[in-house]
């Protein structure tokens, strides 16, 4: 994970438990280079940063153009531990006054961001503090991302499955692989609501009759339905995704940050009120003490969900076919 | 229209004018099964059951996963009657706790469910009592069914013209055949104001400017244009169309009841407020008290209209032909 | 400009700078026909018109169907005139009971609209009185447009950048040629914010995220991507532009006034409110006061900017070339 041997050299540093990472040649921005206040949440994170991998790296290809990418091997399901990660992520982009787009992406083959960790304590995510928003810790990113005085762009390459389709909504922009991106809202399937505000947003996106399509049938989405439906921008041949995403960083890392943060600022007027992600976040919660989706997952962990294999890797299907 | 002598043994019940159909085998749910309470309204629509035949019936596939199906032939007109027996399928919806899917089709060639009888009375329909929500049976209609806790699907095989288009909008998707479709909201060409709400809910879905070259233009829309507006969920080839619905409907009725429920009720947020069909609804009556509608409407008599034959079958057509 | 000595004879009155021309064997209408009350706002747009020439012409092809042509060579930029001959423009549709359709488009070649005149002194723009509306007479003409009761149509041949972008927006429908219309929103590229309302507007047409890839990534979108985005209605040969265009308006102007009128208004209730086009004129004027957007206009300029050839050609292009 620690990267300062590659032939690039970089400053890193840790804030909670994401690696911030520096490019040599680059001052680092204040937010980063500096220690924040030693408030008692900061030191708690920082502590555990000690003890806990990075599951999530953030480097800064320049002081204007960040990478945030989602690693936990080896299916990169999002536990509590990786929700707190994002909290430290979120607090230094809005920290940073140089930061102008944030790319998304993931180092894990296969999967952009999984559903969560159901192997974790439920405890361990619902005993978090609420955000800076008032909003539990995942909702409170995914407003405070779509928010945030920046571009963001999520780079969609493997499954985007539950978190990572609610990311890929929290993003200003997506650009998916046009063979290997997997959109899914799965939650339904399985008897869960799904806790990210898909049901807030996706109706703007894409329409409410696909929106319904995508969340009531609960069914995996290629990457090229996903672009006629408008839920992502645009699917791209794999083999180009990652330079045109490069290039349309970087073209956007050049403009002024006060005229994108006053654009999105204006664009964000048609935004859902944020109180509808805690709606959904607290139907997400109530799901999972209901006996239907305790036994519905159960019934795909016996198939073999959870784990590299056919059930992870075509859950559309699965979810018919487990009995009920 | 009786089904009991087909092969698979149903058995029926008459709500109003709606015949409800139990598959044997299956349990009829209690909204269906036991009589409903002997209030004066219920017992007035029994006793039209007994005089008018059916023109929508509701055929219980299993107690999760319902059809109703428009057959008013031979051209699928509707009239006040068959708006009554709308109201008794969505009560029947509303109060049953088993049912989680209804797919809506047709059972008239070439007509999915078209525009109004005008050869009926016009003071049937507006003498008709509000519905629960306080708006004229057409539009009450609508929304219950755009707000009731089970997924809705319509089948789009044939002309889906004014209230074919409506309902196809109060449902969560819709599917229709690529050759045989054609979606049409020819109000305006006619000289009126749609009555069931498309104003409303059009732009919310395939954005205001083809909203309004829909409803200004008031064309026929042919599957493949219906699908690339996001106007249906898609179109499908005629042939699997069938197919794909019944696979579907089967899938989402294995699904939990109450993740649908809470799922499609936080995805009601982005809805227009209801008020909205009633003012789209005031409109419509308004509109045919106009010379411009009624000449409009009897110009097109005067070319065949209102009976099996090209002046139904382009509608769009012969709304650009009729003199003024 | 004067065209009474074309083949069709036809009348024309000046409006502002405007020429107002009623084709022969059509009565013209009573607002366009008469002398506006001598009110002393008139009397000066009219004293201008004797001084500038007419950079907008509106021909009435029939008392039901109008065509105004922008006509700045030689590339149709927007100054302070154009947008004072503009709000008389809307003040003859408004005040005019029998039009029904207005067709807006180009008569130079390669821009349908293009961005503002950087030439022109902005006092000359800020100076200008309120509108109707209450908002500056840029939105005010865009919210005037979209909320006027006829139908608009954008024929879009050239480039469409910055307000001929945001004019296509205000209008109900846009028709665009697939070979040579070019759609932008260039403004946050050169350090500005957009002033006609594109945050408010292209959000709920095409889509959060698509609506931050036009503003922040400010690149040329060709006819293709217009029509699959949503931007536009649709993206037609250039050879058959025209003639859809005229086909589509000459249908639509033969159906009475009162249903066009009331479907639209009823359509308009989702329309965001009109403060935000408020909103976004005044970051437009801010960011106009910043160095930042002060020396992307210069750089530009450097380029050749705000004359025929490459740099207004491939304005995306240059956009990203600029030095910071």
């Amino acid at each position: 994970m620690n990267k300062s041997m590659t032939p690039i050299s970089r400053r890193e540093i840790l804030i909670g438990g994401a690696i911030v990472v520096a490019v040599a040649g680059f001052p680092l921005p204040a937010a980063a280079g500096q220690p924040k206040p030693a408030t008692k949440e900061n030191a708690m994170t920082t502590t555990i940063a000690v003890a806990k991998p990075a599951q999530i790296r953030l480097v800064q290809r320049s002081p204007a153009y960040w990478r945030v990418t989602i690693d936990n091997p080896p299916i990169n399901v999002m536990g509590p531990e990786m929700v707190r990660q994002f909290q430290d992520v979120i607090a230094a982009i809005e920290a940073d006054e140089q930061v102008r787009v944030v790319v998304f992406d993931s180092a894990v083959d296969d999967y952009f961001l999984n559903h969560s960790d159901f192997t974790a304590k439920l405890e361990d995510l619902t005993g978090m503090p609420d955000g800076p928003t008032g909003l539990p810790p995942w909702p409170d990113f995914l407003v405070r991302l779509t928010r945030a005085p920046v571009a963001s762009i999520a780079l969609i390459r493997g499954r985007a499955t539950g978190n990572g389709s609610e990311i890929t909504l929290a993003c200003d922009m997506s650009f998916a692989s046009r063979e290997k991106a997997i959109m899914s809202q799965w939650e339904v399937g399985v008897g869960m609501v799904a806790g990210g505000g898909p049901m807030a947003r996706l109706p703007q996106l894409i329409g409410r009759n696909r929106a319904l399509e995508v969340l009531l049938g609960s069914d995996d989405i290629r990457g090229d339905q996903a672009e006629a439906y408008g839920y992502v921008n645009r699917a791209l041949p794999d083999a180009e995704l990652d330079a045109f995403v490069v290039a349309f960083a970087a073209r956007i890392s050049k403009f002024d940050k006060w005229a994108i943060a006053h654009t999105k600022r204006l664009v964000n007027t048609s935004l859902p009120p944020d109180v509808e992600l805690g709606a959904g976040w607290d139907a997400c919660i109530a799901s999972l003490g209901r006996p239907a989706a305790q036994d519905g997952i159960k019934a795909l962990m016996n198939r073999g969900f959870h784990k590299p294999g056919d059930a992870e890797n075509r859950l559309g299907y699965y979810l018919g076919q487990i009995p009920r």
